[in-house]
């Protein structure tokens, strides 16, 4: 099931380094591409920042409609996650990556964006334009408007993959094809680095 | 063995979204933060982005010295990575975080920076001043001089932690305490993925 993420938690989904689709639409468009390089920005009104490179037909239709969500893929989605960032859809063959790899999109409850099926975790953006850090760093802030998170590995503010199937553990990009799923939790304890032995 | 990462290749050792630990030396003083927020910026020269509050220590140090080194630490110091992101050095109680913690430190090979012993990764950076960036979003912009790696898990420009013991994969912050190592590799297929059902 899919269900709302409190704002003040929704830096959460992101807290932990995903790789994340960028969606985006505008004047009848609407694309989907990957990206590894996107963090939380801020929790109270909760940001997001994200690189958007110039080359890229999303950071078009960023730029005219003001919005763009962030979706979290998962294991289960991997090779769809590769593929849409593989191409652009500035290339005519590929121009709607969503029903050419398989991947079906929902509306968003705030913005007029596409959510991708299949995902994790999403998070709807507004974008706050900054067009310094746009040019010179292909760096894109937005402030989350909305959020939402599979209940399955999400809820009460924290990621628990350990209860579902690993098909649903969070996707991070190596390189050439390769991704690292999210593995298992810890908990680390303050007291026992407290009693280490102190370094001169 | 640590050994050099390429510059080149230095985006790679973050790529994949880690908890850092930030460090930083001025006028006798150093310190050490843990930080959820961070990400690769560009690739040549590489670049970072990196969230410092107002609040802490380091921030301080960074902006006095214009650099600033992100350390990547790994199961075996979890303790001690929430641990120095739970207390400011502001505090006299915790005047050297390195010492209270059992963080050993070695000089970096660039820039005078402390870089923490028993991480697996080392970016040592430049800070590119941003002012309206750092004072409105607290965001700090760096570029990467030198980066290193621990071979036993890095090697060619990849991770491979599937080499090694589970003590050295990398922390990726939940909330409270909690962390998720990085798990296990996959190998997506954009080929696969071309053969999905197309979507209407």
């Amino acid at each position: 099931m899919i269900a709302p993420v409190e704002l003040s938690q929704a830096y959460r989904l992101l807290n932990h380094g995903p790789t994340v689709l960028v969606t985006a639409a505008h004047g009848g468009r609407r694309n989907v591409m990957a990206a590894a390089w996107s963090m939380p920005l801020d929790f109270a009104p909760p940001k997001v920042a994200v690189v958007l490179d110039k080359s890229t037909f999303t950071r078009g239709l960023v730029e005219a409609s003001g919005a763009f969500a962030l979706n979290l893929p998962c294991r289960a989605i991997a090779d769809a996650t590769l593929a849409v960032g593989n191409v652009s859809a500035k290339d005519p063959e590929h121009a709607d990556k969503f029903s050419e790899f398989g991947l079906g999109a929902f509306a968003g409850s705030a913005l007029d964006l596409p959510l991708v099926e299949g995902c994790v975790g999403w998070l709807e953006c507004r974008l706050v334009p900054e067009p310094h850090n746009q040019q010179a760093y292909d760096l894109f802030i937005g402030e989350v408007v909305a959020a939402h998170a599979d209940t399955r590995v999400f809820g009460r503010g924290r990621w628990h993959f350990e209860r579902a199937d690993d098909s649903l553990r969070t996707l991070h990009y190596v390189a050439g094809g390769r991704f690292l799923a999210i593995g298992e939790a810890l908990d680390a304890d303050v007291e026992r680095a407290s009693r280490a032995p102190r370094l001169a």
